[in-house]
């Protein structure tokens, strides 16, 4: 296992092409706009390490029996997939955004199956060459972008309709060696910063999509494989200055990319999947399930910082004793324990599947989803009403070193005598940018 | 009255000392960031002298006789009201955004009732000097902003028992010839291209609290106002390109500034107000219930703009005739036409004060508001689940001129084949930033 | 004009076939189960012909020049709709229940303008057929049955399509002197109580269901027409004393009944559609959008009597000034003015037929209606919560007849010691039962 | 352990005084406004003792290594508390109705704990005393009633200043051999088909609270306990027939009794609480705790019972495929599976009390308990909206014995030519009386 600067170092070694604002990027870890994602990540990795957290995000790899971070793990059991729930809130609690690290989780733990029971049907054997994929993955605690979205193009056509047979990711050549793929996959979380990239098709499939039900690994570096990293509210504030981010060290969303794969070339050890387009739909189903269980976990951890950021200002705003307030405070958190209770239920409630591997319950994952997606957006308009106007009217940070200026902005944004309006501000920026 | 043009160009002739990001801005009109509000408040001049437009924005002072710009009219009759709400709906529709004049025009009108009701209990004469300032403001064809909030530091405490005095605007001196006030006030709408500010008590004041119980006018350049123009939400792809600020030409907030009083001098013509502590509570109930009749009306034209932006989206995107989306879309609409409804109500429903000024009810007005605060985010919620992920990791609008990116940039971000991927990229870029 | 007991004496003239819990009733007007509706109704004669309510719920008949009941009105003007949607809430706030003559109403306002249309295209003559008619329930002051809903049977299937062709009510004979109708109308809100029926097609229909496309009017006490009464919430209390009602007077819903059509004569004189099937979508759409107004206006007057019965119960019970009761007192406030809103609005957006009828806004009646079904529950939740779980569980009436008993349900159900059990239980019932 | 029917004829032995619709109940348990209760509780024997229902429903005491029933069962193991968890939902699934048990079972856990904590402060011998009840409660299998609710009079005040003293419940005597207790307890779940009640504080108290700190158990036929039990929605319906109860074997609510203790006696070995009034607090806090769990088990199953009837009512009227219907019965199944997740969350989280009794999470506990008040209604509106008008309207059963009306209402109730009219009016007086 490495800790978080070890993988921050093993990032530098990646020979990535990624592209910002019309530009390449020489230096992925370093650049102000990736910078906060890395450390962001990072937390998955000290999170593991640090024996202070316990074997919350350890686990025993049940391949290798080795002690492996929990974020390469397949579960195996109820009490797995509970400590998965249960860490996602507490990496969401230190970061207070998204680390990154699970949409790869999730793609290992869906191919350890699927593979299986493709094999089981076709008589192939992709399940042991994942295994092996993911003990070294394991060993070298790698982080994997799960890729999945395609760009989809006309969504009421199937992917072989498209005017662009291109708009799905898909095989366009066989060789000996591998396979040659082609398309793009977006909203990468993590991409930019991740080791490896673990490719899936991203909806169910029918007979004539064959070339488009492809699963495989590549490095992060492969030749071909191009990143373009999107645009994020406020991005130009990360090389601005620290406070008006709002959360400067971890930033604010997952760092997302578009992942284009411009014929990569996949030697077979690392193809998963190839044309078994009956597995499609069950593949995305369980990887929708796993992920629905985070969400409960992650935005739950993320909202406690929100909720703690919203309760201190008002404490330094003097409403912290209103009735109303206190009811908005409470319902922040009862919503917050709605998602969270989701994700636990959705633990609780598993199955196992064929070749071993525990399975939250598809449809309270679901509900748990479902409330996170609906409550997320409630929960920040209470926290932005408890705050009230000046969020959205801060004046930039820049005016604090402006000495015409600086006197006023301190005095008019002080509330109590003893808080300063830094700190004010700071809160303000953080609740802002959740 | 003036066209939009002509109220750009008389921006031009004020001194405003204004500061952004830590820099004092030279030329105000022309600033990237702070343009568009200037093309937005352009919009309240042109609708009212554009004859394709009727009486819609046009009125007939109750002073003069003569045509005005009705958001200089006091409103006189139920049809006035609902005019003004209807007013309300069509700039929201043009603007897509804040148009900011009505803090301004809601000043004129409460404060035209209220110098009435303090000189007849006080016998003072602050309705005539307020008349003849009315009339200039209505023959100059003057925006105003209207300043209330002050930024009230502790807000378990009234104003003169903050730890600082000046956290509510105050007079400090008392002279012949006028007052000297000094304080802030934050939030600002439109005051940077604004050409006076009509400065209000922002809430009930109680007997120790008389020298906060001011009410006067103010040109923006006085000597000792200083303003601090606010950030926005992604306010620096304002001066980056034009795509990725959604509305470039109006911007997407109202443009809000920090404005300081720095110990202004104010002729006794310009006061209207000075110790009546008890109708401060009156004041801020009026204009409240002004404002919140417009809030139907420009937000429900502003989310028109949203409406339309995800169904178009929705049809590029091949999802247009889905049940679910039909739903979607409907209940939008639906939520909107409850915000206008609310407006449209409050207005039918007007009373007339003493001094003859109409005056919506204050029961209706307070729901319309409310329901708009509470579904503006719904109905953004709903358009951002149905224009899709790519809103939170478009790329940069300059990858379309590196030649490396640019292909596959507009290949992947493509839907149907008769769409160029720059259409759908504008729109996103649109629904993102509303 | 009738007065109330006008009307009440008027309904025993009539010979009306009705059953309810499987017995004919002999005497409908006094029936306990029926004449709490027959009460509600009778307000709408009281209020249009009591001075006291001024021109509220009085019109001026536009094809006689005579006075008339409002109900009886076709609307001409912005200001005709607008109070018919006050009468509602006014009607409402007095029955606190549904007063059942606005089908009739809406019925007679629609035919006016769909008979006129029909005619323009066809060259019929519907439409000064359906005048005299007009007349002469103006002139009579007729209450009438609105019979739209149609049993409908299997939803998937079009009506000629249905396994029994009688689901939707037709025309099963053609005669020289009029036509033979068979079929049902079911939920016929005052039916029992009416003095003739207004029956219209329910739906949109297609070539195929030309024998569906047929608008009459008949007496209640045709030959052939059939009541059966429905069952209603708790309706056995209206025969066991009048606390356990909680709205003895005027009941608590609209006393629906089953209608049914076996072989009803109807001489051409009351025939106001007969196969012109393009016209049945036209004449359900108008019908609906009156409707929907007035929901907006009964709804909320009938609310405004629980939010009345809910203030008054916490204020007994102690609880009236607790932060959370007045918070939640004043959402009920908001949802009704939210439903209110509508009505006016729509009434104030109004335009005009081609044979000059005043109809209101389609959208905005359609969003009255969707607050109103949205947020009625919402507001009876809140009620139910104020006021406690002895709503559910409170004692017979009777008990308080028991003297083994009474004391006690008299000492342990009082509250405040200066308000008798007694107060608190009716106000409990009648909360319970809105 | 008894089985179902052996509980009801142990009902018989007891001599309680009931009182009902003013006149005192001879045979309570085949009255018909009782008996549907006393099946429902009959469930929570025949679960435990029917070897198909495997463990859910029975336990092994920990006090006596005896199997017992689960209701009487103190949980020791997170185990214990997810399996009483889905008791709830299953039993809730086969009554669709309350099934009374689970207040009395609440009260058993709670006093075990407190009991035991008292004595640890006061050196008091409760928990001795307490354990030798609970003995004989699990080898007898008693049903209890858990009586907590007092009437509280005026809410702004503490018991002992009401005007009346008896307004919660209080020792009026402390004897020799026991004490004597007066007031009442309202509401009480279950009552009159208890064989014991277990009486305990309902509010936190204050020193000069004294003689309200009590808790004890009593027969539920012991001198002066005096039952009066209360109305419900649509009672009468009972003894009327059996389709339009809807639910005519199980009864639609818990069948509540206000419980009069009129100065009953209570000997010391049934003395479990007296005078700690700082314990009252902590009871009320656990107990709820528990109480809160259920909630998300029993309503979730009841709601089942609501979710097929609607799908199936939706079969039969035709709307089954429509998109809108499929949406809302999804919609219903998250909102249940939501609440659910919280009983299941809370009971994961558990934590254990000093004398070993595991305890549910009370925060999570909360939040099950605020998504069931909150979705309760929006899950029976959404089936009242697919079920359609009819369920409020329909007609008495008896008319389906009048041979004038029976064939109409059989026809014009039919929708699909498979299924009689019957069927639907069944299924839709289920789905009205839940
Ligand atoms: C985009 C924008 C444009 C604006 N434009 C203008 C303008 O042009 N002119 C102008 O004058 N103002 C303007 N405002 C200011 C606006 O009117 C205020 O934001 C609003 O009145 C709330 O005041 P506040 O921001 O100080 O928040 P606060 O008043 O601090 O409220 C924040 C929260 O604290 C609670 N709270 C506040 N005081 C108490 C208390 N004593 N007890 C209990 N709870 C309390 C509130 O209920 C709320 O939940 C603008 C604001 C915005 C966001
Ligand atoms: C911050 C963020 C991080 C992400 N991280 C990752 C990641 O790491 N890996 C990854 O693979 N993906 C990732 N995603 C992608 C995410 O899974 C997708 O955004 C999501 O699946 C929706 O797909 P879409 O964006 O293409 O939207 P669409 O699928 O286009 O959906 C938009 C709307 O259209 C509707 N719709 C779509 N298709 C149809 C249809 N055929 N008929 C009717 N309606 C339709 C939808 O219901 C929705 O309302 C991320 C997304 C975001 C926003
Ligand atoms: C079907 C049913 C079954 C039940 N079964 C049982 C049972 O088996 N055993 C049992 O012991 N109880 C039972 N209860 C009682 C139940 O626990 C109570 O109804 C509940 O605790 C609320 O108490 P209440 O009815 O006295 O309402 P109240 O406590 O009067 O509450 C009514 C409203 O007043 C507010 N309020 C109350 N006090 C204050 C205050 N001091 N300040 C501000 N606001 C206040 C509340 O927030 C609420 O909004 C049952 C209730 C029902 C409806
Ligand atoms: C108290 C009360 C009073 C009334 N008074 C009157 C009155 O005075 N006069 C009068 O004429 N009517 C009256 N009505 C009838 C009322 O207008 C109808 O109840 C309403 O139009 C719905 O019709 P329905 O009950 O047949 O339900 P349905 O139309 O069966 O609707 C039930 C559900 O099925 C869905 N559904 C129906 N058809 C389809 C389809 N084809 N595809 C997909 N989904 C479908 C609906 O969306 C709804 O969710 C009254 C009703 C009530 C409850």
């Amino acid at each position: 296992m490495m800790t978080g600067s070890q993988y921050i170092e093993s990032l530098r070694a990646l020979k990535t092409e990624v592209y910002f604002m019309g530009e390449r990027i020489a230096d992925v870890v370093d650049h102000p706009a990736i910078r906060p994602h890395v450390n962001a990540a990072a937390v998955t990795y000290d999170l593991a390490t640090d024996p202070a957290h316990g074997d919350l995000a350890r686990a025993t790899s049940h391949l290798t029996g080795r002690p492996i971070n929990r974020w390469t793990h397949v579960p195996r059991t109820r009490e797995d997939l509970v400590r998965k729930a249960k860490m996602m809130r507490v990496a969401g609690r230190i970061t207070g955004t998204c680390f990154q690290r699970c949409v790869g989780m999730d793609a290992l733990i869906t191919l350890h199956s699927v593979t299986h029971d493709i094999d089981r049907k076709h008589g192939t054997a992709y399940h042991e060459r994942f295994k092996k994929f993911l003990v070294e993955t394991q060993d070298r605690d790698l982080m994997s972008g799960g890729a999945m979205t395609d760009p989809k193009g006309d969504r009421s056509k199937r992917p072989h309709e498209q005017h662009d047979p291109d708009l799905f990711v898909r095989v366009v050549e066989r060789r000996e060696d591998g396979i040659v793929a082609r398309g793009a996959k977006m909203h990468q979380t993590g991409a930019v910063n991740s080791h490896q990239f673990i490719v899936l098709p991203g909806q169910a499939l029918g007979p004539e999509d064959r070339d488009y039900a492809v699963a495989f690994a590549v490095p992060a570096d492969a030749p071909g494989v191009i990143q373009v990293f999107g645009r994020q509210v406020n991005d130009s504030r990360k090389w601005e200055g620290t406070i008006d981010q709002g959360n400067a060290t971890y930033g604010v969303v997952g760092g997302e990319a578009l992942v284009i794969f411009d014929d990569v070339f996949v030697p077979w050890e690392r193809v998963f999947m190839l044309g078994e387009v009956e597995f499609a739909g069950t593949l995305v189903e369980r990887f929708t399930s796993y992920h629905r269980q985070n969400y409960g976990g992650c935005k739950s951890g993320n909202l406690d910082v929100l909720i703690g950021a919203t309760a201190a200002i008002t404490d330094i705003q003097g409403t912290a004793k209103a009735a109303h307030v206190r009811d908005k405070l409470a319902e922040m958190a009862h919503l917050v324990e709605t998602m969270y209770s989701g994700a636990l239920a959705c633990s609780h409630e598993c199955s196992t599947l064929a070749c071993g591997t525990a399975i939250v319950d598809p449809l309270l994952a679901n509900s748990a989803k479902f409330n996170t997606a609906r409550y997320y957006p409630e929960v920040t308009r209470l926290a932005q009403d408890l705050a009230g106007g000046f969020l959205a009217t801060m004046p930039s940070e820049r005016e604090l070193a402006n000495p015409r200026v600086a006197g006023f902005v301190r005095k008019y944004y002080q509330t109590r005598a003893d808080v300063p309006a830094e700190d004010r501000l700071r809160l303000g920026r953080l609740i802002e940018n959740m």
